[in-house]
């Protein structure tokens, strides 16, 4: 049973203001609760109803447990079909990125990316090609937002997400830094080495001429068709890809 | 102006229902319209509101064009924030697939794909790769559904689109089959050939067994992060773009 004052609090983290002034988001969803849960972030209660068995849970340390009814989850719930579990999760305090855990890998560079939608697949896709760094510009969509925690589908858990000026941050990080862009080197036969940074312009703009300029190596998807752009998220899915295969070469 | 009955029509058009009744099917916005009128699909007739200049449309064949009021615009449009132009377009009575169609080309082949936006952006993708021809079966998602003409960003008058049963079809073409599916070979060391389908199967759950035993190659894209799975347009996009980089080695 939840108090009014309760439900308010749980509805209004929807908004990222009350997100952020709570510190507090929701995780929906069974697949994606037991991701959480064997994460390191912290769960400060979860909500389910009776069609749900919390032993399937199979928690092995203490978290606040609470049965509610299917009318309270579905004033909680940003979907319009509840699922039957959510959790309420704490927003971590990400130490401050360092230039020696970028080194020796791949980071995704989101900027201002708008639709919730593609935030959560680049977090999904990123979490299969082992890439564990998404450096977002501040304006880029709030990953706590609940369609992009849903897009997600759990890989958020274990993605390290961090907000920062990008024109301030991407020359200290002394990476290479490649850019998806028109009329660059073409993706297929570039030489990524083992490092660098991966810059992905807005859906609409592509990339702000200030982040543009920071770009070392601009990098093309080759068409063969007449579509005049490709989605986002597939735009990263290709990156990723073509940093993974060199692998199985 | 329209009439009572018109809006009532044209806000049918939301329903796949109404949409086969009439034969017609809504697009929004300038860049989609214009990608219709410069296509082989037959325009009934463009709505605009008075921000718009229809002179934009740059017309070369008369189409019936009608001002009207925001309001109305708003009755219409399946879009929280309708843009200032919509057309009715006509649903176009596919010709029957032939295998010669088919030959020297790759063709994508959808197992119930149920979300709108990932077959929005199943076509756009299509479209940037130069992939013609996409069979569904026939309890995919229908493609003159309005959030799936609003992913494809206009490529779906570049598409065709076939609805048919996969396992009495897929047979018949005499091409060899792929098949996204799990301990499948190694994608980015899979030889392709010049021609095949591509079969990718529901978001939830995968291909229907009657249509995984029409496999010829299952095939995987290697995973090395902890993601359970991929997007499904991600999974088509990337098959897409590795058949596509063959032609840049």
């Amino acid at each position: 049973m939840l108090s009014k004052s309760q439900i308010s609090l749980l509805k209004s983290l929807q908004h990222k203001k009350e997100r952020a002034e709570y510190g507090l988001f929701l995780v929906e969803g069974y697949k994606s609760v037991i991701e959480f849960i064997n994460s390191s972030y912290h769960i400060e209660a979860i909500y389910y109803t009776a069609s749900f068995d919390p032993k399937m849970l199979k928690l092995s340390r203490k978290i606040n447990l609470c049965e509610i009814s299917v009318t309270d989850i579905q004033k909680i719930s940003s979907l319009k079909t509840p699922q039957d579990i959510i959790a309420l999760v704490k927003i971590p305090a990400w130490p401050a990125l360092t230039n020696t855990q970028l080194k020796q890998k791949f980071t995704l560079v989101l900027d201002g990316i708008q639709d919730p939608g593609n935030m959560g697949t680049i977090i999904r896709t990123a979490d299969w090609f082992g890439i564990n760094n998404i450096i977002c510009s501040v304006d880029t969509v709030d990953v706590y937002n609940p369609k992009v925690v849903q897009a997600s589908m759990g890989s958020l858990s274990r993605i390290n997400v961090h907000y920062t000026n990008l024109t301030a941050t991407l020359p200290q990080i002394g990476l290479p830094v490649f850019g998806a862009m028109l009329n660059g080197e073409n993706i297929y036969t570039t030489n990524f080495g083992n490092e660098g940074l991966i810059v992905m312009g807005n859906e609409g703009n592509g990339l702000r001429p200030d982040v543009e300029q920071l770009i070392n190596k601009a990098i093309t998807i080759p068409r063969t068709g007449k579509a005049e752009s490709l989605n986002v998220g597939i735009a990263t899915a290709l990156f990723c890809s073509e940093i993974n295969r060199k692998s199985y070469k």
